[in-house]
């Protein structure tokens, strides 16, 4: 009785839930500590100290009525503007609390900005890998989905491709950078040579290509790696942010959507965005919790967690002879599987009770998504299982070793 | 380059705007003390201090990792279970975890169940007037709307249109009890033939059709009014509740779907609400807000205060000699408009400063709307005005006063 768009999403989240079970299963016959599952994106380092800290005070000091009531769907103006001023000061841009959405996360706010876009048949274009959801964010408002092929070289958009791709019915472009599942931060000429491609494109065309740029993982950078604000870059660019990283919020449901004022149609677009946030049935962004990340916009969770994670697993795993680049950004490893089939791969892995995602779940099998958000001990508890498994495969006769 | 349906609906949208916008414009000219704004569905009442007391006891004593992290799509099983066995206690139910789905308020939980549900062109049946929003949302899923013309004597649901509308293509029928417009709570009787008529129909068809009960007005009621627990009358009852009004806290969007064990499809239908939980893109319900949900079960706002609203402003308003059923629950009056044209006389309205919105907007024109969650200087300043204005329509020359 279930609608059939629905049934076919059940079957196709069955694989998530499927690991999910078999974690619960593994944990209750080697117990949890024995169990390594990198399979999910939720963040293992602690909130900021400072987002306590604001809940505390805004609860103790703000009127309640108005702290959890309604505002404008587009949320607070005094967030906004903060925010706003925040990302001028760090981008040197020029953005208004009228360039800013808060949304119920990102994916909140990129099912916003695509119901505000398309109409039936046009075309999200997306590059593989890529983070699986975009695919049922399209599909909800009946988008086609394109998708470039991956670039297995550098993990960097195939823009060759794009190039051929590109249709008259294009009306987005995601990109997501620090980039999940690689982990690849695109750099400023990246950037500027995407921008050719699309400004060309449109100029063909007599249409407008909106780059939605999916940034939950902007302040999650190793190094002095630096991430270009896109909309310096290209002009119809949108972008879609949240706090669910960067302070460690995901549960909350929080971040916000960039519309500059010179993108093609701004008012439409701004006024449509705050009206899809209502009748998508969010409302608006959850209350409180906009008046903490606004309490909080200089405040950062400790990467340097993440990046000795990084460190020790891309150390490990490359020593033991598996291949993959080395990301920059975000806190996931995409490693090359030791057999093609990345689904049977991974199923192996549980052998050594360790779990991970198949590439073929990202739009790019051969490979497997590594989520090194998760304690030392999980890393450290299965590096002895993850060389086994390159041994494992090593010594098969046919040396299927990739 | 907005979507056609977004560009539809945010012309539709444009009269909310536009009277927000008038607001805005009297405040200014008259001051904020001086407009009598009645247009908003947004408590009045604080959230008990309950809330407040959960806030900081949660954030001061739970590990942040854990209140801010994701969980189940669904929410946070133990919270699911207490919501569950409060029911229990309190409607003589049997509702476990796996019944309850929290959603972003009842916004939320109504596209979570509609996306669950409908095929296009499937129908969603409602009784005007309705809550304009379930036009929207039926549409965000190409769904087809079914409208019963309101009975104007009584504002109970016109089963005899709706056994006459009903088709193999109803997927779902809307209730909204107490009702948004009209205050009007829906007995055990009406409750009892409305099933009659469903299940008379569900045979007739061979079909389900799911009675969705939109329930967030449920704690808001007046005097001894008995407000029956749908699913104990008619099989294939899906409930949305929100915290919004019940404890004040419509800015957190926070509710629940309660989806019982008996409904056919049960688990395909649990299943699909939770993947549709995640992929229109609210993952899941705001975390810490459902954590203090579930300690504040036992908490309401003071109703007296709204029930003190009501008094003054129905007594007030009968007396000078406008027309209204006397409402029971929710904090809205629906009140005939002194000329059939109820968007005049609500442009007319506002010479005395006062806002209130058309029936038309609830799919029953020739009424109109006052939410009275407004301070009582609000209806005291207001009822001045009030009555000017049904003096003006009596003495005009053609007496159009109805």
């Amino acid at each position: 009785m279930i609608s059939e768009k629905m049934s076919v999403m059940v079957k196709n989240s069955s694989v998530t839930r499927a690991m999910f079970e078999e974690g619960k299963r593994l944990a209750a016959i080697y117990g949890k500590e024995n169990v390594y599952d990198f399979s999910l994106g939720n963040p293992s380092v602690a909130p900021p100290a400072s987002v306590k800290e604001a809940v505390v005070d805004i609860i103790t000091n703000e009127d309640t009525t108005f702290l959890h009531g309604y505002m404008n769907n587009s949320g607070y103006e005094d967030v906004r503007e903060k925010i706003a001023d925040k990302l001028n000061k760090v981008h040197q841009t020029s953005f208004h609390s009228e360039n800013i959405i808060m949304t119920v996360g990102a994916a909140g706010g990129l099912n916003v900005i695509l119901k505000t876009l398309l109409n039936p048949g046009e075309e999200v274009v997306v590059f593989a890998p890529f983070f699986g959801e975009y695919r049922n964010y399209a599909d909800n408002y009946d988008g086609k989905l394109v998708v470039i092929s991956p670039d297995k070289e550098t993990f960097l958009p195939n823009l060759k491709e794009l190039e051929e791709k590109l249709t008259s019915s294009a009306k987005a472009v995601i990109i997501n950078t620090p980039n999940n599942p690689t982990g690849v931060v695109y750099s400023e000429e990246t950037i500027k040579e995407l921008s050719k491609v699309l400004e060309k494109k449109q100029q063909e065309f007599g249409t407008s290509i909106y780059l939605i740029s999916d940034e939950p993982y902007r302040e999650l950078v190793y190094g002095d790696v630096f991430v270009p604000y896109v909309t310096k870059y290209y002009r119809n660019t949108i972008v879609g942010y949240s706090y669910s990283k960067s302070l460690s919020l995901p549960g909350e449901r929080i971040g916000y959507l960039v519309i500059p004022s010179e993108v093609d149609e701004y008012e439409e677009i701004f006024a449509a965005a705050g009206v899809a946030t209502r009748i998508l049935g969010f409302v608006n962004a959850p209350s409180m919790i906009q008046r903490v990340v606004a309490s909080c916009l200089d405040s950062e969770v400790d990467v340097s967690v993440y990046n000795e994670n990084r460190e020790l697993l891309y150390n490990s795993l490359t020593e033991y002879g598996y291949s993959c680049a080395k990301p920059q950004g975000a806190f996931y490893l995409f490693v090359k599987t030791l057999e093609e089939d990345d689904k049977a791969f991974c199923e192996r892995a549980k052998k050594y009770n360790i779990l991970v995602v198949p590439g073929s779940a990202f739009g790019c099998p051969g490979y497997c998504r590594i989520a090194y958000c998760v304690g030392k001990s999980t890393i450290e508890g299965a590096l002895p299982g993850f060389r086994k498994l390159y041994e494992e495969y090593r010594e098969e006769p046919a040396g299927r070793c990739r």
